[in-house]
């Protein structure tokens, strides 16, 4: 605990993609914060990028009432905007990190939280580094976020679970739509799905399997090297057997060579700023294909940000456990560590049972976590059961929306919009 | 009533595209058959193109309990299978007609009732008159489907009010998505929603405006001539005042000349059995103009058939008029009624009350409903408060799904998947 001293004030930012269950992280931060009797939360706008031109709001502001971190809870996206920054190496450029740190302490920092993915958490690492150096008393932990699952040493990631629900839901309602298809009329859907380098949302395709639908009848992960002319004779194949064929892919397949199926299409390929490739378009490819070599009707389905924004279709499993993330990261920042992500350990799988710990924020940052091998079937086409009995718990309970007019109600602040 | 004789039986087709609440019709269908007396419900499977096949199955071997109609007024898409298919004329094949009723009578029908759309209208005008010539006894009634909204005479159809509520809510998420942006990234997103002839899906997503969301900054109906160039240079002004724009388009907007906008993209158009052209990649060719003309990172969405088959984002306003129009579909038959198609009539908007009426069929059949040009704003890129008031009753109300293992649990009985 922070002691000695009278207990000043909490910063938080949230970076990288959004997602469903980040603002749920973001609240339980917030209450975290209030019942260790910080002063103070401070949310930087657009992280670290937005706090180093001094945009940050006081939480105190927009979190008025028990109903407002109701609603927080409920709304998809960063609610304090996001961003893609990359620090420079601390002996890169320090005055860039003295302006910070000077930010930090005009604020009266104790405690900086950061909730986001494998990137940000490389910015927590450099801050808390240089905090070292410089001998500041200010504690720097991340709280995990992504959609992609892709981070080392936790079990699995806020934002995921809830990725995972809308992914198995919408290709359950889209395999349903199939099967009404005209007498004799066979048609291939290819469905994207993102996931850059880990195929764990891909693999959640499958959790559309049960006792009422077969599940897509292939599924493509990252991690597999992708063959078009086999996937092309799959369908062919399977059109002989059935009226609608689904077949399930990333958004970042590549055939043994490395070249993106995305690519095929568009050649001009975009790279964000972290250096990543912009995918999209996969499924429309593979669907122009396997109509001109099987002769079928096809469609191609790309989920696209719909997929991490669908909070209507949250799990209460994955906004619980971000919540509890956002809590713990402010614990462990109270009680002393820095440098630290808070991660999720798995106690028990039936019942399900998770914990909280916390890990070195050096060893995860840039890190990527691949769907095990082993929890692909050996042709390489879809996941085992292993993959479903890890995925299957997370995806548990509804958090129902709060509906006005008819539709989810979000939390807006009057002057929010501006903010951003 | 079917009096002075035992009745018999009653036989139910779907047809045309799929909807979240058609098998909530067939559902009321189903119940008021046999509340009613008759003694069996036939299924046929694609429609009259399965019937003329011999294909149809006895509804009561599906739907045994209570649970298993809640479970179908739930689960998306034809239960029965689908078909697109269009009658000859009575004098281009009377054999044909005489086949259909030959099978009609081996099965003891009293009444016909097929759950559809336009084109499907014309199927029962055409069997209605052809009972007419031949003094066949049976009575042919529809009752109204499609998430296009398209159909006259009635204040809206089936389907219509979930596809809507799913579109309004999407977009919401998608927009609020757009705001996590990061600092200074303009962005142009460009939702592409169902609708070939008449805007009122693409006019539903007004509906995410409220006072927590913009809702899009313009929407184009095909009702309106589509101009690209108008079209960028909207997108231009609005990233000047804005850091994420977002434009609504229909699939079937197109120039003043009236080439479709999909057309520009991609040369080969389909076309389907009805000849309607199979409209996609609207809002992807657009997305890639504005990219090219405004610099600006793009992304363009399309809810593909997502938005007729997310049942898990139902309306229950939806869902309960579906069924109740099932039900009285087959009341007009059994009071005597042939030729004619249940319509819902708005008695009050305010407080929203609906009652059912039973208008001629042929009246309806391949006519198609236009956003009305004053429910359009004077410049012909926004929907009117009248429109939204007509709307917002529609999307009223949630109908849970029932889930098993985190996702909606849809009506399937063993062997049900071979049959189609």
């Amino acid at each position: 605990m922070v002691t000695g001293k009278t207990k000043r004030n909490v910063i938080v930012g949230q970076a990288g993609g959004p997602t469903a269950a980040v603002n749920s992280s973001l609240a339980g931060v917030y209450h975290a914060a209030k019942n260790l009797g910080y002063s103070h939360v401070y949310g930087m706008l657009h992280g670290v990028q937005g706090l180093l031109e001094n945009r940050y709001i006081d939480l105190a502001d927009h979190l008025k009432t028990g109903l407002d971190l109701e609603l927080l809870k409920r709304t998809p996206s960063a609610y304090l905007g996001s961003c893609r920054y990359t620090l420079p190496e601390i002996n890169d450029d320090s005055a860039l990190y003295e302006k910070l740190f000077s930010i930090l302490d005009e604020l009266e920092t104790d405690l900086f939280i950061y909730i986001g993915g494998n990137d940000s958490m490389d910015t927590v690492r450099k801050l808390s580094d240089y905090a070292i150096i410089t001998g500041s008393q200010i504690r720097f932990v991340g709280s995990p976020k992504t959609i992609d699952n892709d981070m080392i040493l936790t079990d699995h990631t806020p934002g995921f679970g809830s990725a995972a629900k809308y992914i198995a839901t919408s290709v359950k309602e889209a395999i349903r739509d199939g099967w009404s298809l005209e007498l004799s009329k066979g048609q291939v859907l290819v469905i994207e799905i993102m996931g850059r380098d880990a195929g764990w949302l891909t693999g959640a395709s499958a959790l559309s399997r049960g006792e009422d639908c077969d599940g897509p009848d292939a599924i493509y992960l990252p991690e597999i090297p992708f063959d078009v002319e086999e996937f092309t004779t799959r369908c062919r194949n399977l059109l002989k057997k059935k009226n609608c064929v689904v077949m399930c892919v990333s958004e970042g397949i590549r055939t043994a060579d490395g070249t993106y199926i995305s690519e095929m299409e568009n050649k001009e390929s975009f790279t964000d700023v972290y250096g990543h490739r912009q995918l999209t378009g996969t499924a429309r490819y593979l669907s122009g294909i396997v109509a001109r070599e099987c002769g079928c009707k096809t469609r191609a389905i790309e989920f696209s940000s719909l997929q991490r924004a669908a909070a209507h279709c949250a799990s209460r499993t994955d906004i619980e456990e971000a919540y509890e993330c956002g809590a713990a990261s402010v614990k462990a920042a109270d009680e002393g560590d820095s440098g630290k992500m808070v991660v999720m350990v798995r106690t028990s799988n039936d019942p399900y049972k998770i914990t909280t710990d916390i890990k070195d924020v050096h060893k995860i940052a840039n890190e990527v976590r691949y769907v095990p091998r082993e929890w692909v079937n050996e042709a390489g086409d879809n996941v085992t059961e292993d993959f479903l009995r890890y995925v299957r718990p997370l995806i548990m309970g509804d958090i129902d929306p709060i509906t006005v007019d008819g539709i989810p109600r979000h939390l807006y602040v009057p002057g929010y919009h501006d903010l951003l």
